[in-house]
């Protein structure tokens, strides 16, 4: 389809929905995707665009020229410039803040002014009001003109002249409604709402929780100024999950492939150099046991796979823990059941994998001390990573913290000395053993 | 509330939403929550265990009364007592289905059959149904008593005598219509549908997609027998994202919270097992450089600080990589992109963080060529864990595998290697140096 021939790509796609052209259009390369949409027209590409991830939507317009931008602006709706706004470098913003139409100037910049993670950010502002004294067949009227010109058509939201929410008519209510009936008897008054300045995570848990498709917005003063869409919710809901799994490694939870390197250096970095003076930890326990590696140097062989075992087997119990808590499968405090849980998984684990690692190390060398030695050491330090890795989540989470942020480095340094403190140590105890 | 006092909990529940009541259950400690239930009555019981967990849910019918229960069953829809019959260990199973109300076993054998991940698996068996001739009057009075009744009432699905699927009216088509008009002549013919037998996951992804709210099941004689609600389908996607994040770890995608020990020893000592294997490698890297340990021994002391990072820098890596997979912010031919960009924030992180250890190991030590070399040994395994770390994700999703299963353990094997070898191989090199 893309194979160059434009035109032709353009014939085809008059037949395809838009949702199918956002599909082709992020696998295809820039280089084809940009003539693609230019030749598509502004009506079609704002769609499509809107459609897009913010991300590569931002990517393609910043190589489109400015009066096919501003024309694409015309054509798309007040909050899906505020988030192409929103996406933009800061330094780009005001190039781009000259080619909308100032009719949407006012409630873009509305949209662009509220907190990055509020509700306001995340609303639209496209949904369909009524007065009190209505009646149902002017709201099925009004309904049937908006659909397809407007996304939230599921409910009716009933304001009085200071735009202040009355109550709220679904489309079913409509249905079942007399014609002549007036919308205050028939709207319900008790209303779920969202504030602007809420989180928008906590407006999307509630939807999830209560499946509503739809929450209205209100503003500081009360007026209704917005709706929070179901699908946003999910997105939200979907970001969230992500971000606690990835800021287990220490990587900011903001991180995507979107990130410019610089970025990523700068989020990434302060963390790894934390982490360098946390592992200060072994070093100065393995110091301590210099003259136990002096004399029995393939010691040194077996400490990377004891502290490397004990790493892996704490970010298994973590990832669970986090997954546990992070889906509310789990209540923090059934944090003991997770301990014995995970003390009973790490004695048999750490049993059976220090037999075999005891085994081996005992092939390798020949050595049946320092192989039951290694196999004691790993097997014991699965059994602390196991049960740490396994509970540290919830621990954080019962003082209230992110329960996620920077805990696999952490984690990591913990039973890199565990591993390596019991294995030299037993080390130096059995060295006459060892040296005989 | 639940301080003990039952009865007085039960005045103040008739007062509350069973959604208030779910959150109050899933807090509760299981010593309150089944006397509560029992107090309660089957009628709500039957509402909050089946808005429960599935998991939580199942652990408290097996300790209520099999009369209490048989009760419960008799107030669920079919597909809640498949849910529950579904998360029963398997030798149980026996004992509940005697407790299924007769009427009701035929609709929940068929949900129970199903493939435990498909579509069957996870639709639900209440949805309205009409023929093409019905009037759009009869349509909306069904509808008006049917809601309170039944959960999908967004659309009905207009069937012939055979169950096929004819076409599907929303409600807000029904509340534009005359009354007198006929289903057949306002239905949309084109509708999207699931199988029973696909994967319950893609009924879900397309669901979130295209924004539908319900989704029309098929089975294999093309009759309609179900509906594929869009909670469901954000569920399931929820749980498909930490799956895929908890596999990085080598845990199995499947374990939880409510995974009783003996299986999550099942599902992670093979891997773990599998892992001692991979480690021999660094172990054999250490073992070639016995000589070089056993005349500067303190060398050792660095090699957990060498492996730890680069694991978590690794790690970093491949969080961020697997989250842009799975949250669809990337293709996966946009692999040389992610190359250039660990790349680059591998040169400065490897350097920066290089330089901050070498200058800590040469206060620590005094010795400024072991400094001089852990640096270098960190800082090239920093890059090496980046680049590595950022790119396997794409490779396995390039070859048609899960992306992240397992890639966590086989990741710092990897940069445990490269760190030793590089580490021991300069210090071995330098060795009259170090020596000096």
């Amino acid at each position: 389809l893309d194979s160059g021939d434009i035109p032709a790509a353009v014939r085809i796609a008059a037949r395809l929905s838009n949702r199918r052209l956002v599909d082709i259009i992020s696998e295809a390369p820039k280089e084809t995707a940009l003539p693609f949409l230019e030749a598509l027209g502004p009506v079609r590409s704002a769609r499509v665009l809107s459609y897009l991830l913010e991300e590569l939507a931002v990517e393609l317009l910043q190589e489109l020229n400015s009066e096919f931008v501003q024309e694409v602006f015309i054509e798309m709706e007040d909050d899906e410039i505020a988030d192409i706004i929103l996406h933009l470098p800061e330094d780009e913003r005001d190039k781009y803040w000259a080619l909308i139409p100032n009719e949407y100037k006012d409630d873009v910049e509305e949209i662009v002014t509220y907190e990055e993670e509020s509700v306001g950010a995340y609303m639209e502002k496209d949904f369909l009001t009524g007065f009190k004294d209505d009646l149902v067949k002017d709201a099925i009227d009004m309904l049937s003109k908006a659909r397809g010109e407007i996304d939230n058509t599921d409910y009716i939201y009933v304001i009085n002249e200071d735009d202040k929410l009355l109550g709220v008519v679904s489309v079913q209510e409509l249905a079942f409604a007399a014609r002549n009936e007036r919308l205050e008897n028939i709207m319900t008054v008790k209303v779920h709402v969202a504030r602007v300045n809420e989180p928008a995570i906590e407006a999307a848990r509630l939807m999830k929780y209560r499946k509503f498709k739809l929450l209205p917005v209100l503003d500081l003063q009360d007026r209704l100024v917005g709706v929070m869409a179901l699908h946003e919710a999910i997105d939200l809901l979907s970001e969230e999950l992500a971000e606690d799994f990835v800021s287990i490694s220490g990587a900011s939870a903001e991180e995507s492939y979107f990130t410019p390197p610089k970025d990523a250096i700068k989020m990434r970095l302060p963390w790894m150099a934390a982490n360098v003076f946390l592992n200060l930890g072994a070093v100065a326990v393995i110091s301590t046991f210099e003259d136990t590696i002096a004399q029995v140097a393939i010691l040194a062989a077996f400490i990377p796979m004891i502290t490397d075992m004990g790493g892996n087997v704490g970010i298994q119990a973590l990832s669970v823990s986090i997954r546990s808590i992070a889906l509310g499968e789990v209540q923090i405090d059934d944090v003991k059941r997770v301990l014995r849980k995970e003390l009973s998984i790490g004695l048999i684990n750490g049993l059976a994998l220090g037999s075999l690692f005891a085994i081996i190390a005992y092939i390798l060398q020949r050595e049946p001390m320092i192989g039951l030695i290694a196999g004691i050491a790993l097997g014991f330090n699965v059994i602390v990573a196991g049960v740490v890795g396994g509970t540290i989540p919830f621990l954080i989470k019962k003082i209230g913290k992110d329960p996620a942020m920077m805990t696999g480095p952490v984690l990591t340094t913990i039973t890199d000395i565990t591993g390596v403190t019991i294995y030299l140590g037993l080390s130096t105890i059995f060295l006459w053993q060892l040296l005989a």
